[in-house]
């Protein structure tokens, strides 16, 4: 007798029963039907790189989370995310890529984070990305929203809103009123969802920012309408400040490029508060919010670089990027009830044939198959009670049962499993019924 | 300015450029849809997982490649295979699931092997199992080659066969002549396709077999012929050893099942050298040799086990299942210029619009788009015929033209990239022509 080994996941590491599965896996399918569809190319990096280029950029706070560990000689890490692999992907193969190099990438990345409800140490991510050669036209930052919408509403979703921003303003509007580094100052601004403006006008003052400061940036923040009114208000601050004007000539494009290519205007927002982290992004940036539901935080993020590989190559690689991160999304719209009715049945019909009639049974599935019928077959001992609920357990729509009398007749008795009703056809009328 | 670190890959693990990616992804989806339509349910288990977990069976030979660490207090490993987690999965859920419990699973494995030409350290394995509950009916042993049929007609191959046998009739065989562990005896009669025979019974001999003994294992050896022949024969050798007759009776009963429901009844060949390793499988074994390129060795490979899940659980879990090892066969097919034209164009076509006309261009991109063509649009600046090359270089068969005089008539120039023929159209006609 072996030694038994209690069967368990890594607390952190998220496993579905085939049920769930199903409905991640056509999640999944939907997001990547989107980008396949709007012309981007899947790469697949390996999981393991080495330590040395997966660092190249310096952790940050992702480095203490990182999986890594040494094989032989070399240092190895587990990827924390999809972009530094593309970085390294674009950089290595750079003259055997076409520019703009439209590529997405679905998969898992690794972070041992500190364990909490809807954190995973493992998770997908589905990432799009654009990258120019040099340079990269404006309008792929227009473009991506209506990516972002298309894939939303396939989802199942119509209620969403992608918040878009230029960090060109934000920096030009800091620098303009005398904030040359405005990290801090961000990142007090940046809780105002969550802690009322006065004590935060507080904080700003212990930073030693003057009343006037304080004033303007409270004014900013205010700035809010139409995405056409937002624009008035930053055009009617008049501030002589050259990395505002060019942000705000970039968003008024973008904008206008997104307007016109989104199936509902509606779907966008400009939103002065959207910052997205603070070194990487340099131009638009985007977080998407299911309006219904906007506990959930952002569904879709990501924004405009102005150099993506720099830790790789000297080649200038300008980029625009958005990612969905698919395991917490899934996560969180299952624990909300949220979740949509994406999947279909595992097979279409399941047969069962009672012993006399079995190699019947077996020219039945071969039959079914032929015609494109996902049929199984019950081949293991039981009474039909069991056979039947094997199929109510899998969620399959039909049963079709073999005996003696259909095998004479040529026919089958085909059992409805949702109204329990059965019905004596030929076998050509339940290939049709099943395929219709 | 950034220091640069060399953007490269582990040695062994394979990257593939978006145009031979694109060609992987769609074996694997036709090897996955395969799976599905037959009613095999996906299941995704952790890359990561408790060393002690992957190990409860003891490593073998494998347990050298590992790669393994340990991060906290935990010792970690990554999945090798996806057998284990299998059987993991399936003790874990064990309550939870429908037996006969048909998976699929489409994954990433991870082994540390030495390097040589077509091994690959982290590559792709496709498999499906079906686990019953205590018993598992001898159909589904039978069920198997028409699956592994189907998969490969559709990857665009028609001649191969699919290898079968029984453990039990090879155990029973070396054990009727008075050999009670074969282990050794058949590592070297496996030797026999690479090695001349005469050498073998050399090596036979000096294991201390009889002349007898050897002399029955070549008339064994020899049997071949039609699969009724060789059954015919085995019936002649009229050994009076149970579990040999057990093992006959069970694969005339899969070979009658597996030639009912294959669409060619050539693909199946009973083949006694068929051993697949030597602890794990019970009963049936299988491998599938391309007929062409038998140098690429078996494609698809696996066989029945007795108890699926024994370090985990007390519960009696027999199965059967095969694998495809994608990213070798991927390999391999593309080494030796074998790979079918599986992979349709990333895009249907590119617009480009001249300057002027560029509002125009991007509500050509929303119209196409909206009518289900797989648009992309050209907007960075640059001459006409670098956005040509930019199409031919993605293989796009279509490049849509926009210029004055097309928007004043509200025609598009479609360029048939393959022909270089130019035709001017109506926005509905290539509409038509690029949906055709």
């Amino acid at each position: 007798m072996a030694q038994i080994v209690k069967p368990s996941t890594l607390p952190g590491f998220m496993e579905l029963l085939p049920q769930d599965q199903r409905v991640l896996d056509q999640m999944k399918a939907i997001i990547e039907k989107n980008y396949r569809d709007k012309g981007f190319l899947a790469i697949d990096t390996p999981v393991l790189e080495r330590e040395e280029v997966l660092l190249a950029k310096g952790g940050g706070d992702t480095e203490k989370q990182i999986y890594r560990f040494t094989k032989g000689k070399t240092d190895l890490a587990m990827r924390f995310d999809l972009t530094v692999p593309l970085a390294r992907y674009v950089a290595e193969h750079y003259s055997h890529l076409s520019f703009p190099f439209r590529r997405y990438h679905i998969g898992k990345v690794y972070r041992g984070e500190r364990q909490q409800k809807g954190r995973f140490r493992e998770f997908y991510q589905c990432d799009i990305d654009i990258i120019g050669n040099g340079s990269l036209d404006l309008f792929h930052d227009g473009e991506i929203p209506s990516i972002i919408e298309g894939t939303f509403m396939d989802l199942g979703f119509d209620a969403f809103t992608i918040h878009i921003n230029n960090r060109k303003i934000l920096n030009g509007f800091y620098q303009a009123i005398g904030i040359e580094e405005p990290q801090n100052v961000l990142r007090i601004v940046d809780k105002q969802d969550k802690v009322a403006w006065e004590v935060l006008e507080g904080e700003l003052a212990e930073l030693g920012l003057s009343k006037e400061q304080i004033q303007s940036i409270t004014e900013f923040k205010n700035i809010s309408g139409t995405n056409g009114e937002i624009f008035e208000a930053l055009e009617a601050l008049s501030l002589d400040h050259e990395a505002f004007q060019t942000g705000l000539e970039e968003l008024k494009t973008v904008v206008a490029v997104a307007e016109m290519l989104l199936k509902d205007e509606g779907h966008i927002q400009v939103d002065l508060s959207i910052a997205r982290g603070l070194d990487y992004y340099t131009g638009t940036v985007y977080e998407t919010f299911l309006d219904d539901y906007p506990k959930i935080g952002s569904v879709c993020s990501g924004g405009r670089y102005e150099n993506l590989a720099e830790h790789y190559t000297k080649q200038s690689l300008p980029g625009v990027g958005v990612s969905i991160g698919l395991s917490r999304l899934y996560y969180q719209l299952n624990e909300g009830g949220l979740l949509k009715d994406y999947s279909s049945a595992p097979a279409d019909v399941l047969i069962v044939a009672f012993d006399a009639v079995r190699q019947e049974g077996l020219k039945l599935l071969k039959a079914y198959r032929d015609h494109g019928v996902r049929a199984i077959f019950y081949a293991d001992k039981g009474k039909v009670g069991k056979k039947f609920k094997y199929a109510d357990d899998l969620g399959l729509p039909y049963v079709a049962v073999l005996g003696e009398d259909e095998v004479k007749e040529g026919s089958v008795t085909l059992r409805n499993m949702t109204t329990g009703q059965e019905e004596r056809l030929s076998v050509e009328e339940s290939i049709s019924r099943l395929l219709g």
